[in-house]
């Protein structure tokens, strides 16, 4: 593609978009039927949605989001929730603290919908499948192509709906064929699993892991995103909670001014330690984390 | 005070604040001098502050703000910046986690002013006096009644600046005599430090701690802010890591719907251990953490 007829055409619908006063849906479905040529670059494709939404949702209440901290596999869950309706989704609940994310859910007001995954974890069992049976209305939720059990299963591009709010589901395969990374309609906020953490990114030395794969999809999903999104990560074995794309474009250590041919070398070379508790939690999430349903 | 003619001057100051385009501050002085007695009542006056503030902050960058957690001590430090000059303080830092913190804050670009504490810690070596030592200009902070050494003393009231911004140390005795609780200028984000805690408060029984004062110290200097604003505590040990005003007001165990007496029957029975890092912990943190200086 020509990069200046890409960013010529970003331009231009993001100039109608605003003269319009378009949501971010409107300027693409406006780009696609035009055929403007920046809808197949990522990250013009991001800045202008990004552009729009920062517009469209400029005037909303805020977000209410909340991360919550599991010791023994050191995840984050994070708790999503529409301000007007206080819908909410839970990304990556831990078996071990269900019952303290819902006593969070219920003090809260919300009314939980999703239960999502960002993959099929292989350091702690899901709480996807409990929250389901425990909550109703609740539904659990994987990628398709993950191969696990859950209510619904994701496809790249799907919008989980909570309230007036949604997640989209951006498929981010390289630690396993099923991960996904969640964006926020307003698209400030990333929410990457294990394929972008901060200053890292997730092992692809197990289940389908691939670090070509992971490159890709960082590069093309995610590093798209612009520069302010806060990228909120599945762990952080250093205690930090969130980073920017920005910062990670410029300080990640595997991947910022690193070639695909440099961070797979540095893949290749990590020589990790077989996870320890990847014998109990794959086949465990594989049923959704509820063992004999 | 007549409950209702302190509601009237709140309105009052709220209009002409409203009216004339006022900062808090200038909200402040119109009440002081006018003698209106809402501003004896912590609970009008940290309303009226907090809609002003709300007006005055409202075309403003947001804060940066990047919570960091330190495992062994399991203590929360907070990194906040402010947007337009990049000036930086850290509440709260840990020895264990000085030099992350400070990866953290060169990476962003920032410029660290202060490293604060919420009082002098029994729990783990603070990294004030490190961070002084290391950055220049970075000055270590505590309030003059610990007893603690730093760089600066802070009195009630004090306001830390940082850039355009500041955070008001507010005096919340009653787990330490020193302790202090640090309110953004906008009032959004009170860091509560082991005043305050999610769904409980800090031990009133080592140290100069006492229940009685506890109870005041909450319930006239935190619970008075607005129910929006966000209470980010110095740990939390069910993996919790932010709350706000209106939930534990509603749902803090020890505090809500409790009378002061009922409240120090609590924590005088609560019977807990010694604490394991205390006699370690605490003559290092009278000299800021650095030892023979």
């Amino acid at each position: 593609m020509c990069s200046t007829g890409g960013r010529a055409s970003a331009v231009k619908c993001l100039k109608k978009a605003t003269e319009e006063g378009w949501t971010r849906d409107q300027a693409l479905a406006y780009a696609q039927e035009e055929k403007l040529p920046f809808v197949n670059n990522p990250n013009l494709r991001d800045w202008v949605l990004a552009t729009v939404a920062a517009k469209q949702y400029k005037n909303e209440l805020p977000l209410l989001s909340r991360p919550l901290f599991e010791e023994t596999s050191w995840t984050y869950t994070y708790l999503l929730a529409c301000p007007v309706t206080k819908e909410a989704l839970l990304i990556d609940p831990v078996d071990l603290t269900v019952e303290r994310d819902l006593q969070v859910v219920n003090e809260m007001g919300l009314k939980l919908v999703g239960a999502l995954n960002t993959h099929c974890h292989a350091d702690h069992v899901t709480g996807s499948g409990l929250l389901a049976q425990k909550v109703p209305g609740c539904k659990s939720m994987i990628a398709a192509v993950s191969g696990a059990k859950a209510c619904v299963f994701l496809s790249p591009g799907d919008r989980v709906k909570f309230g007036t709010r949604y997640v989209e589901a951006r498929a981010t395969p390289g630690h396993t064929n099923g991960c996904m990374t969640f964006v926020t309609d307003d698209m400030k906020m990333a929410f990457t699993g294990d394929a972008l953490l901060i200053r890292g990114c997730g092992r692809t030395d197990f289940q389908q892991g691939n670090p070509e794969t992971m490159f890709e999809s960082i590069w093309t999903q995610i590093f798209s995103l612009p520069h302010e999104t806060l990228v909120y990560p599945g762990h952080d074995y250093k205690g930090r909670l969130v980073s920017t794309i920005g910062e990670e474009k410029r300080f990640n250590v595997r991947l910022a001014e690193k070639t695909k041919e440099e961070f797979v070398a540095i893949m290749r070379n990590l020589k990790l330690a077989y996870p320890k508790k990847i014998d109990v939690a794959l086949p465990a999430n594989l049923v959704d984390g509820v063992h004999g349903s």
